[in-house]
């Protein structure tokens, strides 16, 4: 792809200092551009680059001064750094194109397929499942029977969808993640042995939300584990059977979501945490990375931190003094043998 | 899929109350049950929900003792539960039926391939591989050179199984988990790159085996890495090289179990955990979710925590004076200036 | 594949007592082997297994004194492990030797193929993609548009490789990891949804790097994520966008390195672990396993441990008090206790 200085500014609606004509082919950060090069400025501790730059071309704020001259062509927004975002999105969903059904693939004759869709050599689409408009079903998917997958999502290579399991409009979920794998639940025997309770339910991931690769969203026993709308997931997640995360939570990589909690909406849960079943975390809890959260939290909005967790602050200040445990000791012995003697002259 | 109430009490050897005729189509819990459904009730505390719920069938104990009319038609059996659970079963055996050879998919002329076996397209079926009676194969497994699989095994979309292992009887294992990829052994050189050693030993899965999805358990460097008789193992785990988990023991998400480490039989290992390379865990051993074993543990039937772990009651203890700490610090400064205070006045 | 002793001795450039003629077609430890099998003897504590092993042929160090009369046939070489270390790849690189194009393959005809590859079933190579000479592409394997894989690779089943990836030569990639998915970065909105910042950077994994199973490997927001030269990554691993790690740094299983992250070359990091964006370790660090690293480490060649980390010693000894914290805080009652009494005393 390669466009013009003029086209881009026409585009963010900018204003153009230099070279209207000069063409730029890639992205790049102003500290490593190379000729041919698109950039931004936004952030002033980086504005010396704007004398030094290889970029072809740069966005920068309307009201940047300039004291020397420069040799990059300028496009002038209210915005660098919106508006570069906004040309990221079109250079992605451009370069990101795909449209088509590749063979060999796999369509149960009784799948409803919608329009411009992009069906990946080797991608398996089970008996009565649907796939929405303008969606995108990379090669190596596995859409179960009777799944639904709505419009404008994207499914990248390997990922399993079981049977039954619901997908919402403009979801996006990253390689080999598994949706709808069998919930954990086994029945002890008196022999020793454990005998599988059979897991009739689904997985739901509501509109808006993404999810990383190689996540695990296990069914329900029965009913539904929720993905909320505009949930955002990390990657190697677990979440567990009749989990639920509530609307625009964000869970960083390899945290673990037991079975049954209810995560509220607006969380932030941060890597490796971990989460113990049937719990319920209020609207607006953040838990530091590494936490392990083993009883409800009530009150909104809160930090929490430590295995298992307290508030953040209590935390830090627990973790601070555990450093200096082996001084605590050693200067309670101290006062002990102070003591001792003080004891021993007053008697 | 569609019964009558009658087929139902028939198959469970069930007392009917109510119109026989009335069909269900679906499985639901008692609170949410819509008509068409069949739903069940054994703990009392639901026992208000008999006398609202739009289930059509309910499956109860045989003594519930009703003190209002309802609308559903009900089953009374022994255990409602178990039947309960006995019908899920069925459900699901019937729903997930699945047989014949999809194309196109791979098989090498030498692979032998049981009777009544389901392999899904764009299965891989290596040389002299074999897959036994009744067992499923999903779309996009790899099933690799030699490997061995018995009867009435399900292996779900995307598992790779390397060169060589060994999968038992009624087996299951979720989407993209694989088996046998390279124990991580590498010999540091003198110019402090790493050489590979080479990894020549298997996997060995016995029977009745569950292993969740996205799960890696690598092959032993010599010998093999075994899991045993009736494991259930749960999404997210690493079981490193020459590891061996022993019958009936349960591992929950996410946990680590390093090399050559040996897990007694029915031990229970939360979710998160780490064990430590070439340790024995005794019989019974319970570990709770996070903690990281670094040594043996010898005697059976004990409970674990922490990180590094001690017994569970001393860590319980232990974690709750852990946020009493900064109070602590406190307390021991101002223990300090009493005593100063004291020794000046006796001096 | 069958050996005779005497090929083996050859091989090595060993010499040979016993029958030269006796043949092997198995690898096994010493303690463990049959009839038939090759083993070796370097570990002075696996000595008496000289006397009793079934082993066909046993390689050992060549100033090994026998006591005894044996039955297996010897190769002394100047050192045991080294020589059956050597075995080993020669064996695996015979057994598990591949070439050609299995079909059905999906390789779009803008790929550059190189020389005796080979190309599973049902693998997928995009447009303007290229695979070097000798390299492995297995089943079920993605290879997007434009990724490049050097010389004498071997893409294990199952990995996905997104658009613009770079893989080196000598590379080893085990099944189902995913290398280029989407970077973990949303912007936060006025409404409390997060907006998607496109994700238009690569991977770039160097030379003689191997990786394990069901890992993932973000692409950098803009420029590169950087595996360098002679990584050793274990299994369910998360490394995030943007960040870089040294040459020959060796990281276990399950651990996660946030966006940003430097870790400098020749580190070895434990399982478990997680790392912190935007931070640097120094050259040779050491994390024990199960830590959480929160800030810069800049000494070289330190051991760290805990969460939050400090030095490994400082780590032990704070781990040691903490299971004696119970004690501690009875202590101090009794302090107080006493020194009240002495306060009542003296007044």
């Amino acid at each position: 792809m390669q466009f013009t200085a003029k086209e881009i500014s026409l585009l963010l609606n900018g204003s153009l200092e230099g070279n209207p004509e000069v063409k730029v082919f890639q992205l790049a950060k102003i500290e490593e551009a190379q000729e041919g090069a698109l950039s931004f400025l936004a952030n002033p501790k980086y504005e010396p680059f704007i004398y030094t730059t290889n970029a072809s071309v740069v966005i920068v704020n309307e009201d940047l001064v300039l004291d020397k001259p420069i040799t990059a062509t300028l496009i002038r927004v209210k915005n660098a750094y919106s508006s570069f975002s906004v040309l990221l999105e079109k250079y992605n969903s451009i370069k990101l194109y795909k449209s088509g059904i590749e063979q060999p693939s796999f369509i149960d004759p009784t799948a409803k397929i919608g329009k411009d869709v992009y069906i990946g050599a080797f991608a398996y689409i089970g008996v009565g499942a649907s796939v929405g408009d303008n969606t995108k079903i990379y090669p190596h998917c596995y859409i179960g029977d009777d799944v639904k997958i709505g419009n404008n999502s994207s499914i990248q290579s390997g990922v399993k969808i079981y049977h039954d399991c619901i997908i919402g409009n403009n979801v996006n979920i990253h390689a080999n993640t598994v949706i709808g794998s069998d919930g954990f639940g086994f029945a002890p025997q008196t022999d020793g042995s454990f005998s599988k309770v059979s897991q009739i339910g689904n997985v739901i991931v509501e509109d808006n939300v993404e999810i990383g690769a190689n996540t695990c969203i296990d069914r329900a026993t029965m009913g539904s584990t929720i993905i909320k709308k505009g949930v955002k997931l990390d990657n190697l997640i677990q979440i567990a059977h009749n989990a639920e995360i509530g609307e625009n939570t964000v869970i960083a990589s390899q945290t673990g979501i037991s079975g049954s909690a209810k995560i509220g909406e607006s969380c932030i849960v941060g890597g490796q945490v971990g989460i113990v079943g049937h719990i319920t975390l209020a609207k607006g809890t953040q838990i530091q990375a590494k936490s392990g959260i083993n009883k409800s939290i009530e009150q909104e909005g809160k930090k929490w931190g430590g295995a298992p967790a307290t508030t953040f602050n209590n935390y830090m200040r627990s973790q601070v003094v555990i450093q200096r445990l082996p001084d605590m000791e050693k200067k309670i012995e101290e006062l002990q043998k102070a003591l001792e003697k003080l004891q021993s002259k007053s008697s």
